[in-house]
């Protein structure tokens, strides 16, 4: 059996310009980045905004456990597939951050036989679009002290600076920091932070805009720190917007590459999951619905956050209809939710397949719940019994649903056609899609329909600060922004350990925080960690090139 | 007339395969960077090295005054003319650092007719080799917290950790740090700064490297902390080398452009020309020479400091024998250092002129002591006059060498071809390069030569620490090592103010430190800042995209 890697670097990739062909890219939009890589031009995207939209299948999954489900390796299965069986598809997926991978072994390409590749650069630097962003992100840093360093002349209070600084390094040291020490020359004395890259607001807004216009707007409005009497600054107030997108102009367009099997796939932008929306970015969404009849993509951790985000902040505010969901579940994992420790998920158990069903069956119904067709997808592992997988089917089409064996990650897209078929027949029957809340829903009551409806709370509480800070920010004019909520990926509730399906649990709000250029209000459920640290043993330690000048220890 | 931006912006680029086919790079050892840039394979290179080297010609200075010399535009202008008069010649020049861009305006390029393209890319991302440095250098100093945070097994004693971090941002506030607050999961509080990512060991390492095993090797060697006995800890005790490796692996291929005459140009690498030696990579100049008759390169501030580091840094260790200098001056310049100040430089003023000459006879002289032919390049300038170029001609004829006047900032290459046609004449001739000093002279005593040989200083001054520091590195095996001078550029002594050629001075030593990676031992005279800040209006305030998407306000 052959590794991910190995099979990776045994891959015949096609020249770039045969890959844009298959989506009637002309060569010379295509603007190469090594000798596999392309960013698609903007004035070639530009030119396509008449063009009738594919259908756009979303791939999500239930809550992860440690078994693993393949949410990536399934939406980069079906791709292919959609392809084999004569589809002119497209994938769109994020882009991998660098930093977490010296930390634990990365890899975030898919896997087996449905991997996209160069699979080595886009755990590095790719083509420098997240470098670019912490770039962007931290002149604004800079421009802000600088500001205050000059006199000050906004009266930004030093004590209220929200805007941090970026990293993509996993580096606990930085998480909490002094700037400015060393005397005059050197401003003043500011406690502060960095978040790793991935967490920046920069990220959600280049993830979310339209085009450069936009992405000037949106960080035009970034709020990044407040005067004494509580009044917002904003990142146009200090006058960073303009060159922050001269530094973001190639990091715009969207990124192409292939999969193992030829397909065209879009890796762009990666904003975090928890306190961003977790998608690829818009751009490249709209690009591949505009070349391609298919569109598969996916949303991160499982459908009660990645869906729920993809549907009410990506596909509210870019206009986007998904044609229908594919729920990736694998034996493994609804084992894991049906209460089985993760050392004894080898023996057949059809009992607890059974039980952890209820985990599924919610991320159905949630996402029927949005009016697009579902259907689930089983992503096989080698120790699945025909009796397994048998429990899954007929807990499945209880829900009025299709559960159907896929076998990709061994065969590639010829395992999961028909996966595609049944996404194809699904989406040709058309979708009655809606967000869940409509925009002039006040903010509370936006957490509240998403805690009971997609959580299942049975209440939902937050100090009355939350709430002031909440109606504070409808009062300025920011009530009819979607909500982001960040909770753990693990339960439908704010308890890791909780899994399956719970029910009329209690759901804390800790924080709430505005992101006004990404467009969102970020709802804090729990810790949320936004600048990880290195293990014992970072993989770092054991990453580096070998004789044949292949990269080693990194996957 | 044009600006040099609207220049470089009319330029005619031919596809980089045809710049590479003038020096017989076949375009599959091209790796494309967008679509006017290219990286040059390793594996290529790998292949050149029997092959006979060209001759290597450096462009050196003046001491810089504000009024400039144009150093870059006379390498350029000088490359273009041997390509002009039949020679097969290629440019090799540093990589400008993002950061300061964003401070005052930018423009590392060269200047008028004599441009290297394209311009706008080289001043922000270019091929993403400076953030490949920022995240090599940054892993290795969360590793080494991260060390310290899971045991310290190594017993660093966190306040000997000289490995800061760096950005490539000019931020004030990050010079002097406090990190690791907000408690245990944090880690331990330790006082730290952040430099500028050309101030990066790493940057000065890969700069040195003649392939990625010797990067590997010089990286493993950095001293990044010590114990409490003062033993040294370095970055192959952290493990952080290979990793690095895999980071900079991209970066350390040469990237190839093109003047706007279509001269090859690598341009690859930019460390600091002070606490660093300030030329472009090894990597660049040895694969230029063995695919191009004539090189034509330079070095970072004025003779005393960048042609001296150039001599007995990068050609000693590289092994390179220049075949001549060129030496830069202006008629302003001149009659800077002739006292004139900068509101006064329009009206002609002979004896001004004829005063300055003794800085340019003192660099003749210092550049001729290194068994070098030198001719001096007059850049031509609209306000010169014919007295005062005369004046100069004179001068630098009683030194028994030849002043040229070069019109290749109106006119490209056609107006530096008497240059040429010298500097082929010289090379032609033989060079008796010798390095100053040689490896086993003891490190004070290096000092004292570059001091009193080069800087005419009557004495050398240092506390017994800096000189006891000097005894302990030569114990432990370092004293082979060069001397890389950080002092001022502005003038022969440490005191920026005293233009022309001043004799007797006392040179102060304030600091001495280890660079084991590069391998050079650095003295620092004087106030060295390896973090600049932003002025009270940054540049960045007015760079934008303007409505025909082209960048505003970088230059």
């Amino acid at each position: 059996m052959l590794s991910d890697i190995e099979i990776a670097r045994a891959a015949q990739k096609r020249p770039i310009p045969e890959i844009g062909a298959k989506l009637g890219i002309p060569a010379e939009a295509l603007i190469p980045y090594g000798r596999d890589k392309a960013k698609v031009d903007e004035a070639f995207i530009a030119g396509l905004s008449d063009r009738p939209m594919g259908k756009l299948i979303l791939v999500t999954a239930i809550n992860p456990t440690p078994a693993g489900e393949g949410k990536t390796t399934t939406t980069v299965g079906l791709g292919d597939a959609l392809s084999r069986i004569g589809q002119r598809a497209a994938i769109c997926i994020r882009e991998a951050s660098l930093g977490p991978n010296f930390g634990m072994k990365g890899g975030a390409a898919g896997g087996g036989y449905a991997q996209i590749v160069p699979m080595e650069d886009m755990n590095l630097h790719f083509t420098g679009d997240f470098h670019a962003i912490t770039a962007a992100h931290n002149l604004l840093a800079a421009m802000i002290d600088n500001h205050i360093y000059w006199g000050n002349g906004l009266e930004i209070d030093e004590r209220r600076v929200t805007w941090k600084r970026v990293m993509d390094m996993n580096d606990r040291a930085l998480r909490d920091v002094v700037v400015g020490l060393g005397g005059v020359s050197n401003g003043f004395l500011r406690q502060t932070g960095f978040d790793i890259t991935v967490a920046s607001e920069v990220m959600a807004c280049l993830c979310l805009s339209r085009d450069l216009e936009d992405l000037q707007e949106r960080l035009g409005r970034m709020v990044v720190a407040y005067r004494r009497d509580r009044s917002p600054i904003t990142c146009r107030d200090i006058g960073a917007d303009g060159a922050m997108v001269v530094l973001l102009k190639e990091a715009m367009q969207p990124n192409l590459v292939q999969t193992l099997e030829h397909t065209p796939a879009f890796v762009h932008g990666g904003p975090f999951a928890n306190i961003a929306h977790g998608c690829n970015s818009v751009m490249a969404t709209t690009t591949a619905l505009r070349l391609a009849d298919y569109v598969v993509t996916e949303a991160g951790f499982g459908a009660d956050l990645g869906a729920e985000k993809f549907f009410d902040i990506k596909c509210r505010k870019a206009g986007l209809k998904p044609a229908a969901a594919v729920i990736v579940a694998t034996i493994r994992a609804l084992k894991m939710n049906g209460g089985v420790t993760k050392d004894n998920l080898g023996p057949e158990n059809v009992a607890a397949v059974t039980k952890g069903c209820a985990n599924l069956g919610r991320h159905i119904a949630n996402t029927k719940g949005f009016g697009v067709p579902v259907v689930v997808a089983i992503n096989h592992f080698a120790t699945d019994t025909a009796a397994e997988v048998e429990a899954v089917r007929a807990y499945v089409a209880g829900q009025g649903c299709e559960a159907i064996e896929c076998r990709h990650w061994a065969e590639g897209g010829a395992g999961a056609e028909d996966l595609a078929r049944k996404v194809v027949q699904m989406a040709e029957g058309g979708s009655a899609f809606a967000p869940l809340y409509p925009d002039d829903m006040s903010l509370w009551d936006k957490i509240d329909t998403i805690a009971r409806r997609i959580y299942h709370a049975g209440d939902v509480i937050a100090d009355k600060a939350v709430r002031d800070q909440l109606r504070q920010w409808e009062a300025a004019g920011h009530g009819n922004l979607p909500i982001c909520m960040a909770k753990t990926q693990y339960s439908f509730s704010s308890d890791p350990a909780l899994r399956g399906a719970p029910s009329g649990h209690t759901l804390p709000i800790r924080e709430v925080r505005l992101s006004a250029g990404a467009g969102f209000v970020v709802v804090i459920c729990g810790e949320i960690m936004t600048m990880p640290g290195l293990p014992r043993h970072p993989a770092a330690e054991n990453i580096r090139l070998n004789a044949e000048g292949e990269i080693e220890g990194l996957f």
